[in-house]
């Protein structure tokens, strides 16, 4: 096995989540690198301590330029709050390493653009963890075999309820100027992210966004209507702000000849309507998708046995060391990010028009 | 008991549908009409024979114009295609008869108007019988009693799947010229109702038409972003091209105190989350919405012996005669008829518009 | 038409749902027969007054023998306390009446056969209404269409939770001398039944009856294991006591090829499994029972539009009518509540064995 | 910290398992111990090399009495064929080292007690996991507040389908002389194990225990009734043959003042019915059991993330291993395990009685 120098910039809920996946990547995954955890770099010296004792990081560091100029790192992990992702990202393709970065790519579509430009001709790769899902690659599997057919809508909500809490302490997420936006850039990028992964190109949109907390600046709900390149018509809306809804990241596909239906909180299971059944035996399927043939699932556990949040971690880094090794492209990669990125930014200029909306 | 002498005119599902209401509503409801059935309008004489010994009306007539000429009739109920809706309802009001509708109440704003105007003074009622299905009821009286709180969120879809059924026959109902629209009148329009009578008034929309077979003169789907007075905002979705639902009324309420969702392929249930249950015990309740203490739940069995679809024709029906006696006021009533009419026609303005989208 | 005059003897919630299924069985059955509703006999002269005005009863009685005795009635419909069936039953054979008769049939196996003794060669039915859900008629036609395959399990519950209320007032159905026995008769005989008539005959049962209140003489939960004569196993249990039910009347089938899945809280649901489907796409099927291709879609409404409690007494009714026009057999008849009647004696025998039990 | 010698024998699917917890605990858990992975013992010696590398066992060994007797392991795992456990475990006991074992204890109850006088005095754990599902534990808690009060209802069953599925290749599972029994030892110990646990003692029970493949020596479902020491009584059902259900591990407890229920399958959820709601609120809640104020929703992610089945192990290792440090007594041990031992016992004597069913 080839070893493979890491080091994580970022110490919070995304930087444990990756952790975990470096830690467990080649315990589901057979990948010919043998990781090896050099640094992990943050700014709070008595957290990274803490998490290089739990993780099995080597060492620490507070300054990533220097982590970044150290010759014996192959792979940069930026895991930090969105505004810096461009300039780490950069720096580290510049310094000739494999960079990998959570989403959103950017907090502009001028910074995502740069990214692309920057880390060209070599390994990279953004965090929507989400393709990874059983259920979602299951589903671009059933569209790729033509069992949804013609599709004709979709539509996504990523619904979560944190926004009217206040008790919640305030952070960066909360802050214009580290998160660069609200729910479109946490949520609604991964609404996104899946679309365009599933159902292609997205044409036009028409949005809006939304900010119930006085003296906020960021957008607390965004909302839009959009139409695919193939020609089907989607609706998104991405809150912080729907009580009741802990993490209710979900779509649903209408085809001409059947229907699929997910939710982040069911993780393992997809519905799916095939309308080549009988009429009368015609009715969503609820899919355990833990195998037999379904993806991920010779990975994991058994049929069955179901797997958590974290896994999708763990498989996005056991598809990309593959494609290190394989040599064929990797998705989604910082491209796709940019793809995103240019429908956020479509987003944010349909809800900055004023003549959007029609009176009563 | 005093007699009522009811005239219907329509003898197609609706027409049936009010019928068997007719026939119920005194078993269910203590009203203090004895209703007579003295004729059944249309304009194919064998059905309307056929419907006539079903359903036990006196008589059969193919001339709408004479029955609501007669001197003997109180109640004239109009359940045909929606362009004839104002005609006939204008001239039953000049008439001096009780007014009953079918939704939409008009395929037209200015018909809209003159409707109400016609009937202004008189008991009149359009057949938004969603209103009295006893999880929607019940839905308002949570709303009232405060313990959704102030509302963040309302979202709504309307989801079919026969508008991509070649062997249906086409109908009136894909006639522009009958219909008035397609989802807009047809789905769209229940939508609409609900969400005015849960969440009050809407004051902008920005929509989308669609029509997705070639040739079709309605729209196949309508899908809109909405602001509504309170302060919320919505979505809605309205279509005929969602394989897998037959038939899918949903909506779903966020509210600061807590969450209110239906579907009413599912009508006797109502989820509801209550924010204020201590945090480790929340989680959305499914009521069983069949009693005690819910709505309508004296009328009709006992508790856990659910309901259908027609019971929502018998409630509105009962609650309308009993308006005819208490002198309250009854909704929905042509005013509220209107108002939905009002939002249509802003929808219509609004996807009309080029500008309404950006490019990605 | 002809006509056919009905007696219903009983008046309580019972006697109200069999009056709604004589008004409506013509308007969603083509029978042969005018109903007439002659006359409604009970104890409680205000109660049949009231009942007569609201459900059109030409007249009332407090004396069921004459009423059995007079020469224009055709039919006497048996809704009283299970005590009260044999004698009225037996009686009205006696008298040359068609005879319908609630569930259980009787309150000892000795009167069921009476009964059945007494009806020979004449129309007669007992209630088991749940026969006519349209979901457990289409569970009967996947089964008689090898859909299911070799039975393996059969599993089901009636579980209700009104035993452990001690506000509610004690009705006849707490008392072992009107009503014979207590989940046994009331609850189980409808397991019992259903169980029959999908799964054929039971050969041999364990069980145990438990009274959970100090001083009531009756059974507030059965339990049991059984043995059908088709090799599959199965397991009972009907209660009073399940706190968060109200009425889950539900059953489970696993079989060779498929499986399927009940709950009369939805009862316009079935799920099936279907084993045949690819591995990656089995999954349980939500089916929407309302059409097209399935039992009684025609009868009542359009697919994707509910029906509730009260229809399987109409459909069981209408049923019924045919089969008095076309002479074929009937079922459920008085020889399947003797059926049902002789696994509950066998249960009640099992249940005081003292042995059947081993210490751990 | 510490350094505790752990020694695995077994590498099939469990012991895959236990090396997923080994490596997870100290990521998840704070314990005072630096695992080390010193030795996998098994038959199969390429295996053995291929779990070594993927999991970093430092040595493998097919011989479990040298590894045994080896003076540096601190810790024997026993996740073997279960007529191995009892000599294995006894003889790491003989050894003086801290002994786990995988249920079911044994394969006898004079085996399982003769392991519980073995291991006395020295900390032991038998693995059945799923007391530390989030859900479950959960439930304990809400038992132990009295949220569920007097119980009288406990109705647990174990379904799975692999059974009937020809091209399945015969395991030792399938095998009398290795596993000891069928679904008995297999999916009947873990519903008692958690009945026990949630529930508390049985008294006494009637089964059935049934075998559908001929030539099989064990049983492919078990049936029972019991009836607990706190008065409310049970059903019990683990089958190998319930088509349509992957890993059905479910239970339903009704009390006086709620209701819980649990499916394996939707492992981060839990369905909570509270009496004490207003009667026109009531319905069972869906909890995403993920927290906040929830079992080992600390020691995991986010709420709203939820987690799998390999999460069960390791809590129980992390558990095991604080209580290693607090001296406090650790559950389930042997002791445990001896107690579901006598429960089966009871059940196959039961079970073997001619006299326990009763004809119909």
């Amino acid at each position: 096995m080839k070893k493979l120098n890491v080091a994580l910039i970022g110490q919070g809920f995304m930087g444990r989540a990756h952790c975990n996946a470096y830690r467990q990547v080649n315990h589901f995954f057979e990948t010919p690198f043998d990781l090896q955890l050099k640094v992990i770099c943050g700014r709070n010296r008595p957290g990274l301590e803490k998490m290089a004792v739990t993780w099995g990081w080597e060492e620490i560091s507070t300054d990533w330029r220097s982590v970044i100029g150290r010759g014996d790192i192959d792979v940069i992990d930026v895991a930090t709050p969105n505004w810096l992702h461009a300039e780490m990202a950069i720096a580290a393709a510049a310094a000739g390493k494999i960079v990998l970065c959570e989403k959103p790519l950017a907090v502009s579509l001028v910074q995502a653009r740069q990214m692309v430009d920057a880390v060209r001709g070599e390994p990279n790769m953004v965090w929507f963890n989400y393709r990874r899902v059983p259920a979602i690659a299951f589903t671009r599997r059933l569209i790729e075999e033509g069992r949804i057919g013609q599709v004709f809508h979709y539509r996504a909500t990523y619904l979560q309820e944190w926004g009217n809490d206040p008790t919640r302490p305030p952070g960066w997420k909360l802050q214009k100027s580290e998160a660069g936006s609200g729910v479109l850039g946490d949520l609604l990028s991964h609404l996104i992210d899946t679309a365009l992964y599933l159902n292609g190109p997205i044409d036009e949109v028409s949005a809006m966004m939304h900010t119930f907390s006085p003296g906020r600046d960021v957008d607390d709900a965004t909302l839009l209507l959009a139409r695919f390149a193939n020609g089907s018509i989607g609706s998104f809306e991405a809150t912080r702000y729907a009580v009741g809804c802990r993490n209710r990241n979900a779509f649903e596909i209408h085809g001409s000849k059947g229907m699929a239906r997910f939710d982040l909180e069911d993780l393992n299971r997809l519905e799916f309507f095939d309308a080549a059944d009988a009429r009368n035996l015609q009715g969503a399927r609820r899919l355990l998708v833990t195998g037999p043939d379904q993806p991920y699932s010779t990975n994991f556990w058994k049929p069955g046995h179901i797997i958590g949040y974290e896994h999708t971690f763990i498989a996005a880094l056991g598809d990309f060391l593959g494609s290190l090794e394989s040599r064929e492209p990797f998705h989604p990669n910082f491209e796709d990010g940019l793809a995103v990125e240019q429908v956020l930014a479509a987003v944010e200029t349909s809800a900055k028009q004023n003549g959007v909306f029609t009176a009563v």
